[in-house]
Parts: structure tokens; C-alpha cells; sequence
């Protein structure tokens, strides 16, 4: 099975490629949309995106991709711990380093850290966690880098310190894009899209009756912009069940009845809340 | 007045503070968690942040310090739209340059054009995409930047070319931050966080119920988990109107009753739709 991921090596997404499916092979691919393309056009079997994360943001390219697509299905979801580490050169006395190389967005993550423990260090930019390992084994200077454990592995650098990130340590949810959604297991979910043609108060109110109505519960919703209009929504949502499910089944064609459009964006197990460790 | 903003000079957030009040004394702020804790300290008088962009994406820091905040309100919203420049020395020979110099998340938004118009060449990654002009302005090697026009005339450099990231350009969402929201103009709306003590389906379709009736229209609702119990859900909404509208103000009072928690984050002038042209 060919599985794309969200390149270079040694990122989140490649560890959670690697998660789901170790015996896969791997394919790193430049951007979220072209990974996304690629299952459209059946270049590769499935493919594995950051869908949702407290620091990184947007699921958006994504779901753009999945309002769009006319193949592909969310067919599995998965969440990875996001740790940021102190990576430098074997040996590496860590009072001499004057440079520390990571993507920008790694290095505000870790602000704090870096503050506290490498005051007045050069802070210098990379374009991704896992290219920053392989600029600080080029630099000149006694240098370390933020990034991945997984990165460290590829270079054979060391290790020296595991989340260094500030705050508490979160998760990316990854969504595994595929030619079809997933079979039934009995706990899975179920993710929506859908419009109205109408902008009346109480079209979003009477949808979610069809759903409260038949004790469906929903994990899920937001409303976006669908930029076609002046004040035209879609809605996004994920509900509990399978879209096979009688409940479910049921309460999906009695809001095609009420929406300008539906899509199902697929059906697949449900994964145990991502953020459900108390944060501070 | 001192108006914060997301540093350095240079970035789209120091032109929508220019654009939201140009007399101000504008205060460049490292994060948006240090904006936001400057305006709850009152160490300055407004803070601007980014709110949401379909490229950069995330919203969530804004939103969990609002929830928190003790002070702190939304008192304007300003959307500006996001525009990539080429930016190099005066009189550089384009077919010279061997660098690009930019934040690799511009570098990213900008890969089609990168790649048809300056193949081969090397993208190097920069802090800040103002810092990459700066860096630019440094290097060696015939270079050019990706950044904001503006940093192009703090550092007295020369636009080449403007609309360079792919796709159709599209508008950062700007809130100011205030020890106040603003008052009734007219033509408002209302930005709300709730909670409910229990999880059971139909919990949300009851508290749109209280806007449907009252003919108050959501534009906006998205849920999130609130990282405290498994299945705890804070739901963020846009609705229309003043808090101190009376359609508005009882439909708050009754939804008092039904939540667990209701905190209101701001009334302020509606803004037009940042997404209303059409995208493609």
C-alpha cells in the first residue's frame, strides 16, 4: 500500500504515518494539498494529513480538499503527542552553543524554554523541525536544534532534552484519506458537510433537531464562510455513529430534505478525545 | 493611546494596527499571548491579534485567553487583506537571484510561483517574513524576499512584484483587544463562549433555539474541546446584535439558565464578510 504523508522524514506526520500503518510505503509529499490530490487521482492509495492541532491551526486545506473531493473519504483518524526536543551533536557541551536552528514556528512554541535556558543564543530559522537537524550538523558554530525525537533518529544526533515545548504538551489529530471511508465497527463516527440555501435564522436549529430528535450526539460543528456569497455558510459536523447506522441513516435523509447540499465526508472509528487531559 | 500589536515591524499585524488607528503609539509584542496579557494587565491600552486566516489558521490562542480573561474584551474586528510581494535591491537583475529569503510559511503559500518563475534557485528560511528582507538586504549572494509591501518600505527595498503567493488572495481577520467592548452602533454583533454541565444530544439545538425564536442570526459556531473532562465541549458563537439590544439581551438571559457557563467576549460593529468574494 502506497501511504502518503506531509513531508520531509522525521516530522509528526511521518510518525503518524508509521503509527497506523508501519508496513506502508511511505511517500513524502510537499504540501497537505498535494498529498490530498494524489488520493484523488489514485497516485497513491491513501494518504495521512494533520487535520486539527492547538498550535499548528488549520484543518481548513483539508477540508476544502474532503468539500471538493469526489473520491476520497476520511477513512481513519489518529492523534499524536506533539514534543518538541533539544537535539545537538553527540558530546555536545551544551554552555558553548551559540546557535539554535528550528522552524520559526517551533522556536515560538518553545520561547520560554529557550529564554531560560539559552539566554541571548542565536535563534536561527529552518524550513522545517526535521531540515533544522541537518543545518545545525552543517553549522560552524556549537549549535543545537528543536525538533522531533523521530528527526534525531534520521541524523543519528542526540537527544538532550524531551519537550521543551512551553506549556502543556498537546496533540495533532491526523486524518487517513482514502479511495472509501471505513467499514462499521460499531463506535465510530460519522463527518458532514452541509449547506442551506436559505440564511433564516433556525435552518442550523432545525437541522440539529433531526439529530437530537434520534439521541445522536454530535462531537462537532462549525460554520465556515463558503466564500461564494455574501453570508453563505457550510457547515461542518461530526456526529456519532455510522452513516450505515438505521439512527443515523434516518436522520441523513431527512436533512437532505432541509439543506441545498449534503456531503459525507466519511464514516470511521471513533478515537478517544485528543484533548482530554486537564491543561493546566 | 498604546496599541500592541504581533511584532516585528513590518508584518500584516502592524498594518492593521496602522489601518485601525494610525495615531496610536504602537507597541511591537513578541506573541499573541503577550499582546493579549499586556491589554488584561493594562500594561497598554489595546491589543490587536490576528482572529483568523484561511492560510496561517488559528484563532484558538485569542479565543482561550478571551475565556480566561478577567478584563479583557472584543472591541472592533478589521479584516486586511494578504498580500505577498517579491521584494530585492534596488535595480537587482531578477535573472541573477540564487536566493529567496522568507518565512517558510510564505515560502509555502507562494511554491507554484517560486517554482515557474525562479526554479532551481535556494529558499533559505527567515524568523519573520519582515526579517527576511532584512536578511536579504545581508546576503552574499543575489537574493530576494517574500514579504508584506510594508517591510519593503521600512527597509527602504524595492517591490518587484506584488499577488505572488498561489491561489486568489484572501484576508487576515484582526480583533482589538480592549478593557471594554464598544458600544451599540446600530449594526452589531456579539461574540459569546458557553458551556454545558451535561453532554446530552440536544443540549445545543435548545440554545439555538433561544436565537431562532428571537430572529437573532448566528454567524458563527464552532465547538471545542475544553481540555478539561472527556466530552466537555466550550461552543463559540457570533450572533447578531448588541448585548444590550433586548432581543439579544433576554435570549442571553435565558441561555443563562440552560448552560453551565456563559461568558460574552464582546459586542463590537458587524463587520462585512472578509470571504464574500468569490474564491474560484
Amino acid at each position: 500500500m502506497k501511504l502518503g504523508f506531509l513531508g520531509p522524514e522525521g516530522t509528526f506526520s511521518e510518525q503518524a504515518a508509521i503509527t497506523y500503518c508501519a508496513e506502508a510505503e511511505l511517500v513524502p509529499i510537499a504540501s497537505i494539498e498535494e498529498v490530498a490530490d494524489a488520493v484523488e487521482s489514485g497516485e497513491i492509495d491513501e494518504g495521512i494529513v494533520p487535520i486539527e492541532n492547538s498550535l499548528f491551526g488549520s484543518i481548513i486545506p483539508v477540508l476544502d480538499f474532503l468539500i471538493k473531493a469526489e473520491k476520497s473519504r476520511i477513512k481513519f483518524e489518529l492523534a499524536i503527542p506533539v514534543e518538541q526536543c533539544l537535539i545537538s551533536e553527540p558530546d555536545m557541551d551544551l554552555k558553548k552553543i551559540t546557535r539554535i536552528y528550528s522552524h520559526p514556528q517551533a522556536l515560538g512554541q518553545c520561547r520560554a524554554y529557550l529564554a531560560n535556558n539559552f539566554p541571548g543564543v542565536d535563534l536561527v530559522a529552518s524550513l522545517s523541525t526535521a531540515g533544522s537537524v541537518a543545518d545545525m550538523l552543517l553549522s560552524e558554530e556549537p549549535a543545537a536544534a528543536i525538533a522531533p525525537y523521530r528527526a534525531a533518529e534520521i541524523h543519528h544526533a542526540t537527544v538532550v532534552e524531551r519537550g521543551v515545548e512551553d506549556g502543556n504538551s498537546n496533540f495533532t489529530r491526523f486524518a487517513v484519506l482514502g479511495h472509501s471511508d471505513h467499514t462499521p465497527t460499531g463506535h465510530d463516527k460519522t463527518s458532514l458537510a452541509f449547506w442551506f440555501s436559505s440564511d433564516a435564522p433556525g435552518t442550523l436549529y432545525q437541522a440539529l433537531g433531526l439529530f437530537s430528535n434520534r439521541g445522536i450526539n454530535l462531537s462537532k460543528i462549525e460554520s465556515r464562510p463558503t466564500g461564494e456569497s455574501l453570508g453563505t455558510y457550510v457547515f461542518l459536523a461530526d456526529i456519532s455513529g455510522h452513516r450505515n447506522d438505521d439512527a443515523v441513516s434516518a436522520a441523513l435523509s431527512d436533512l437532505v430534505e432541509i439543506t441545498s447540499k449534503l456531503k459525507i465526508l466519511g464514516s470511521y472509528p471513533q478515537m478517544p478525545d485528543m484533548r482530554s487531559t486537564p491543561t493546566d
